[in-house]
């Protein structure tokens, strides 16, 4: 069978590696990997995650309730929003980002992305016969390039995709950049605010604003969930009821609901988790700073990118060194926007840190 | 803002009732309510299952890994197939439909769809501008109307879906059929076994001769995982590779995962399922075939439709006196194809069916 135009121009499929193939091919013991690769929490979940997912576990031949009412009011609450405001996906972000699309987005339609961003909106739009049109991330001063925006926009543009703190960049866009751009288009502005705990301000006020501003957030950063795929995302009321009338009714799993809920309700987690987690943003960033040929960009997130061009290594290289001693970092050859002397680093618990950024010195030294 | 035009038609999105709502209302204990409305295993999921569980729950920080190989060839091996045949879905079925969708639809191309069927596939391709072109499943010798499939091809036929066993009438489409339909059209031809492990017979073996099958399969049912949103599609490797350029990468929890595994490996698990599923539908079947004024249909499912109008009830008042008992069944007022005076019900445990089936004389007479 022959699939449609648009999904036969996509690279072919190549499956990832498996941690299980990296700790053979380097003869590492598993428990040793430091994990800096995926922006994760290093502390894991709360520790009311597992006794809640304890208590539920029997329950799961069946169905999740079509009713996340309880979970909408609990995440209105804690970011600032009315519960009609809210949407709740079952594959973290990336299913509330993907049914945005569908409910918007037509075939021939543009969305404007700066670069380098986050690769996963041009990924998800693609099969949708989106076009996309690329804006400008400045590297220098590590801020948007509004001017970018604005002169990439046309009476086809849909969507546009703001990352604030942006991926793999780490800093915030700030409210006027983002006004002007709102105050010059129709076009659904949608702030991908993944890391904002770990940021200075959030962007959610303008959701009072304008109708025509979408925030998408998730689980799996400073919430420690990753691995549960919990994401939701915030707008007007109206945006909000259209999406859910082609939304996945069931995607979010039974267990998934009780870890999201059980984590809210743990304050002490989440104040820990940024506290700890900037705490080692700052740890790294000074260290890197500190070695020789790295050029390291600061960070309102919990990961930065590094200039690496001066140890003569190429990201793909100096990944591969850092891989033989057991560290994951996320070689950024793929970001377009980019070229091939990136490497994006995340944070990770403390001890870790001093490892990797020993190792970092050996080898880049 | 403005959804495209093929959502805008779609019916405003109303959320369904909490089994709180219920409890509340009608107040009864919550431990007392009967659920057929869903078509789940009664019993609970694999013991293994809780064990896979625990060991995995410090870990849901992290994101699922990327590489399902390990439970593709299990899945495999289940089915009887090769690993490059099979795809898994983080939504049970609906996302590996979604995404099989997604890789062949475009605006304007037509599916088949015989009445009635499960509902979910309209729901799903409307929003990408796929048009619905219904032939009929004949209610009277409950078997597909092969000619009205036939009678129904066009050129802009891109997917027909044949539900085995169909739900809601329970019985399974024989492989003649199959055939007949697949020498006659070039176009994806969908074989919904959800249901498979009820039946007498699966048609996984036409994977062999025709390019153009695709079957759709489910943790949700015999394996007792609905809330943990599994499912699995068999195709040959070129379709699977397609889908694979498309589809969610981390979209199967990280619990899921070794969920979905650990019950693959507990062969005696899944067998009692099926024996318990059997015996508990020809008791049900049994029981409502001698209530007068109920005319049921044979099923090789672990659901059965009835027919309730000379109860002098429509569908929709049973299920509300039903309800008030503490009986959750399934009022098919919204299938298509089928008038408001059907009901479905599933398997329950042999104790909740004998119940059910004394609320249900009760009701009736």
């Amino acid at each position: 069978m022959n699939p449609k135009k648009a999904v036969l121009e996509l690279d072919p499929y190549v499956p990832g590696r498996s941690k299980e193939e990296i700790v053979n091919e380097f003869n590492i013991n598993e428990k040793d990997i430091i994990k800096l690769g995926s922006n994760e929490n290093p502390w894991g979940p709360s520790s009311k995650v597992k006794t809640a997912i304890l208590n539920e576990v029997d329950n799961v031949n069946r169905y999740p309730e079509s009713d996340l009412t309880k979970l909408e009011s609990e995440i209105a609450n804690y970011a600032g929003v009315k519960p009609n405001q809210v949407i709740i996906g079952g594959d973290g972000a990336d299913e509330v980002l993907d049914s945005l699309i569908k409910t918007f987005i037509e075939p021939g339609d543009e969305f404007i992305v700066p670069l380098p961003s986050y690769t996963y909106y041009e990924f998800l739009l693609k099969p949708y016969g989106a076009i996309p049109i690329y804006g400008n991330w400045d590297l220098n001063s590590n801020t948007l390039d509004v001017d970018s925006i604005l002169n990439s926009l046309s009476d086809k543009t849909k969507m546009i995709f703001l990352c604030s703190p942006n991926n793999p960049t780490g800093a915030v866009i700030n409210e006027e950049d983002i006004k002007t751009i709102l105050d010059a288009t129709n076009a659904l502005v949608i702030i991908d605010e993944a890391y904002i705990e770990y940021a200075e301000s959030n962007h959610v006020n303008l959701i009072k604003d304008y109708s025509n501003v979408f925030i998408l957030r998730t689980f799996s950063k400073v919430m420690g969930l990753a691995g549960m795929r919990i994401g939701y995302g915030l707008s007007n009321s109206e945006n909000i009821e259209y999406m859910h009338r082609i939304k996945p009714v069931f995607s979010l799993t039974r267990l998934s609901y009780v870890a999201a809920l059980a984590t809210l309700k743990d304050k002490k987690f989440i104040e820990d988790s940024i506290i700890k987690g900037k705490e080692s943003r700052d740890l790294l960033y000074e260290g890197v700073s500190k070695i020789n040929k790295l050029h390291v960009l600061k960070s309102q997130s919990n990961f930065m990118v590094i200039d690496v061009r001066e140890t003569g290594f190429t990201a793909n290289e100096l990944s591969y060194e850092l891989l033989k001693k057991g560290v994951i970092v996320r070689d950024c050859t793929s970001f377009k926007g980019l070229d091939e002397y990136w490497i994006r680093i995340s944070i990770a618990t403390i001890e870790e840190d001093k490892k990797f950024l020993n190792i970092l010195k050996e080898v880049v030294n």
